[in-house]
């Protein structure tokens, strides 16, 4: 048996390696375009920016140490030019020589990832435009950046096109450099995981650490200027800059797979059906070039990501090997650093959610990572989606520090296992005050999707405040402290009764109004609901609080966004 | 509706705060012993090591506070002497006054908690002896350990009788006070959460900690010494001491129910239905008093945890309410702190899954917290046990620093969904390189009940060594690197192959033996003995490494203890 893989980082050594440990006879050989294999693919940013500090630290799997240990064939500085499923051959080309040949095999897995997109921008090719995907990529722009620095005596400034996961990673990482970043992003929103209302609290905490954010812009053009690049903008906005990485999304580099006849699916994406086969069963594809199943939409979808790609090597090399494994697919859970935030998701998000058609309820709620009483607890917002009639957990989405990681791993684990969204308050988790509450937030969210489900407490979501009448047919009560709300409260919000006191002024409140109540995160608006329904108020609680409501205002959020932003504007009754 | 609580700690606030959230005009007393509600329990141990400095931060919820809001008449310092089911009364004494009353309920809750034990030793009852278990305990053993340090020159000195939760919590919050501590404990091990391997990776981070360990060593007695307490051990050494804290466990504090007639259950614990409804429909009962269902084993159990009690809690509230809420059980998961060190558990462990009757398999593995070219990672050690022939995932233990919480609660949630642990690789969890790896440990530990369902590696667990033939008709192979082996290698192990060097090597092996291999974490032995045994070897990967075999060498393990500690010796064919 001889296979050949075409790409070595994720997915193909994954696959490699697995194949070896199922066949110590097969022939195995790996054709890798750049000079390095199986290396630290996600940790590039942060090499860039100086948290990893060796470059050894970035290739710690040496083409030597790789074929010692696994016995096999690496070859690095050849690039797979031509497939010929019909001869079951490859064409390869050796970069540094330039020698071409051909190498048959019986099975061909194809990881050949995925490519930065350059849109067909004016002056895109100007030499201090940089993408990033290669450990030379990485070297060619910590290089760069540090000549820029080091001319201008730290005065150097970045622009970074796109707020996915590269382009906010790379913001972070330029900053701690030492630049003066710019982030550009076309849609109105950075990290398109989450949704708008949670998303702004990244924005804050982006502008916090200084990154200047020109959001729903996007670029006309670049120009060459006196030893800048200039990006304009499509308002007209010129950014003068001393370099520019561009992170504008990825593409499956499916050219090979394409022009070998086979099938494609979304993007130029390569088809494979849960055993990673391609349309041509003695050929393989895995990684970011693939189109694969999403757990939770049960749709085909591309996943990016590097748990998905170690996991579809494996599954390949399994089956390759007459193991009938089969990919379960991905629920597209991802995490990433922002600074000293951290930011996750699983699922879909509420606007995908919507678009997919899916009924979606949606619950936000602000705890704290562990006990309040013990030190350094942080602050987090999370928020769930789900399905009422079924239960079903369509995702979540965590902005916060400490506890982040844990939350959203528990969740995904959750929906993946199939719990409908009430039984998260079932689940037995660890608690000790470092680290936990005895009602961990996750078991949180569970109580309160209980009661929305239950119809104990009705809500109408911070983003949709707008859409009410201002006529004075209802009434908008703020429940918070007497300081909490003389330090600033929402427009219209005119009622301020706080919770500890709302039985004893009730008669302030018409019976005959609708009452609409907030509070900070909306714990003490949903008391005050139960104070107020029981008593046959017809109230709503405004969920996600003056918090949230807060970050949104600061974050330029109004009725249009709302609308653009594709979220849930209804009251649930 | 008349409501009358006995305990306003965990459960009981919990059911009190649900009960008015669920109907405002019930009337809803608490009656609560010590002089606090709703505090914070698992934190007490903190304050008197100092890690939460205010007094305040403890009793964050104060009577008047929770009166306010809940509108619930809290009597803090009474206590509930009898119950009278017939006549739905109960006998109160008001601590302050000694005044004495009768107060009639519609429903009553249970809520009393465990009490310490105070087991019949000589000399018990010396002032220097202290059990914590409320706020006021802590107080007073926080004054007296000022008083010591104060008073010696900060050469006091302290043992801590018992190593369960609090025990382990309070050995180390006193060493952090100033004191050098002493732990005693009749088993041979501390936390009986975990598995005796696991307790060695704890005992030596004690002993590193400065805490001196006394393990299998019960108190004969204690004695009034000049000044000290003497802490006679069963072997006769005796241990002088200025002050001895006592934590040798709890026992539900059942004497209410008991005199009231109510079903018992172990441990004189309170029977409770689903509901947390007693033997009398119209007395409910929850917290660390009750017996509960396990989620694991369908067996009852008590398990003293904050998390099961304020579920329980609501549970009460609910039913009382007409809503037919059932508590579901506890996995048992729990944590700790040890300094910097995080132990976790969920489920059985393999001692309590052997001991119930279960056929169970473990799995042992090393991982990093998160991919090692990011600064910070740290090996964490992870156990997963499971029954092979259904796949039924039936506990973990991990013990580690950053990153055991998230994966503690991962397992407990994957667990509980019923899961079974080969589906553990198929979890797609959230992945940056700050947080973890592109394959996290629990997908490893998918990965390798895998390979252990399938047949493609055998295991032998490190405890089990010393039941292998010595009489050279087996091969015990360490394939660590040189050097590794140089520093030092397990017992026996003298045929010592690198495994990058195995394959021209192999013929140093006779084909006719087998080969146990070992390395330093289960992972090259792993990959040696796939190279062996695709060329015919009979070979066996020995779980846990010498990682694990170094651990439990310098904690003393030998074979004694092996037998004792209730470990399978088996060797997976």
């Amino acid at each position: 048996m001889k296979v050949v893989i075409v790409g070595g980082v994720a997915g193909g050594a994954s696959a490699a390696a697995r194949l070896r440990r199922l066949d110590e006879n097969a022939e195995i050989l790996i054709f890798e375009r750049t000079g390095y294999i199986s290396y630290a693919n996600c940790g590039l940013p942060y090499y860039i920016g100086g948290t990893i500090e060796e470059e050894e630290a970035l290739t710690l799997q040496t083409p030597a140490g790789f074929s010692s240990r696994f016995r096999i064939d690496v070859r690095v500085r050849h690039e797979v030019t031509a497939i010929f499923p019909s001869k079951k051959q490859v064409t390869v080309k050796a970069l540094d020589t330039g020698e071409v040949f051909e190498e048959s095999y019986d099975k061909l897995i194809l990881a050949p990832g995925a490519r930065p997109m350059r849109p067909p921008i004016p002056g895109i090719d100007n030499g201090r435009i940089f993408t990033l995907r290669t450990v030379e990529d990485t070297l060619r722009i910590r290089a760069f950046a540090e000549r820029v620095l080091s001319e201008k005596k730290q005065n150097g400034s970045a622009v970074v096109v796109g707020g996915g996961f590269i382009g906010v990673e790379m913001a972070e990482n330029l900053t701690e450099f030492g630049f003066a970043v710019t982030l550009v992003e076309k849609q109105p929103q950075v990290l398109d995981i989450l949704d708008s209302d949670m998303a702004s609290f990244v924005h804050a905490h982006l502008r916090k650490n200084r990154v200047s954010l020109c959001l729903g812009q996007a670029v006309a053009s670049f120009a060459e200027e006196n030893g800048h690049v200039g990006v304009k903008l499509e308002d007209g906005t010129v950014l003068s800059s001393d370099m520019v990485l561009l992170a504008a999304g990825v593409r499956p580099d499916s050219r090979l797979a394409e022009e070998a006849g086979l099938a494609l699916g979304a993007q130029k994406s390569i088809s494979v059906n849960d055993r990673m086969q391609t349309s041509d069963p003695d050929i393989y594809a895995v990684g970011d070039a693939v189109e694969i199943l999403h757990r939770v939409s049960g749709k085909k979808a591309l996943v990016s990501l590097a748990g998905p790609a170690n996991k579809e090597g494996r599954i390949a090399a399994d089956n390759i090997m007459g193991i009938p494994s089969r990919y379960v697919g991905s629920a597209g859970s991802s995490i990433l650093k922002v600074f000293s935030m951290t930011v996750a998701s699983t699922g879909l998000s509420e606007k995908k959610a919507l678009a997919a058609g899916y009924s979606c309820e949606s619950l936000i709620l602000s705890p704290a990572s562990h006990a309040t009483y013990y030190p350094g607890g942080q602050v987090m917002t999370l928020k769930v989606l789900f399905e009422p009639a079924t239960e079903k957990i369509l995702g979540a989405e965590i902005v916060g520090f400490d506890g982040v990681d844990k939350r959203i791993d528990v969740l995904a684990t959750a929906m993946q296992a199939g719990l409908p969204v009430s039984a998260l308050k079932d689940l037995d988790l660890a608690y000790a005050p470092p680290y936990s509450s005895a009602k961990d937030p996750v078991n949180m969210a569970g109580f309160m999707a209980e009661n929305i489900l239950s119809g104990l407490v009705r809500q109408v979501p911070v983003t949709a405040l707008s859409t009410l009448p201002r006529d004075g047919s209802i009434v908008l009560l703020d429940t918070r402290t007497d300081a909490e709300y003389a330090r600033g409260h929402a427009e219209g919000f005119d009622t301020h009764i706080p919770l500890d006191s709302l039985r004893e002024r009730l008669h302030e409140l018409e019976p005959s109004k609708p009452v609409y109540v907030m509070c900070q995160s909306g714990l003490r608006s949903y008391l005050a609901c139960r104070i107020l329904s029981q008593r046959g108020y017809d109230c709503y609680n405004v969920a996600g609080g003056y918090r949230l409501y807060r970050s949104l205002r600061e974050d330029g959020f109004d009725e249009t966004c709302r609308t653009s932003c594709g979220l849930s504007d209804k009251v649930v009754k």
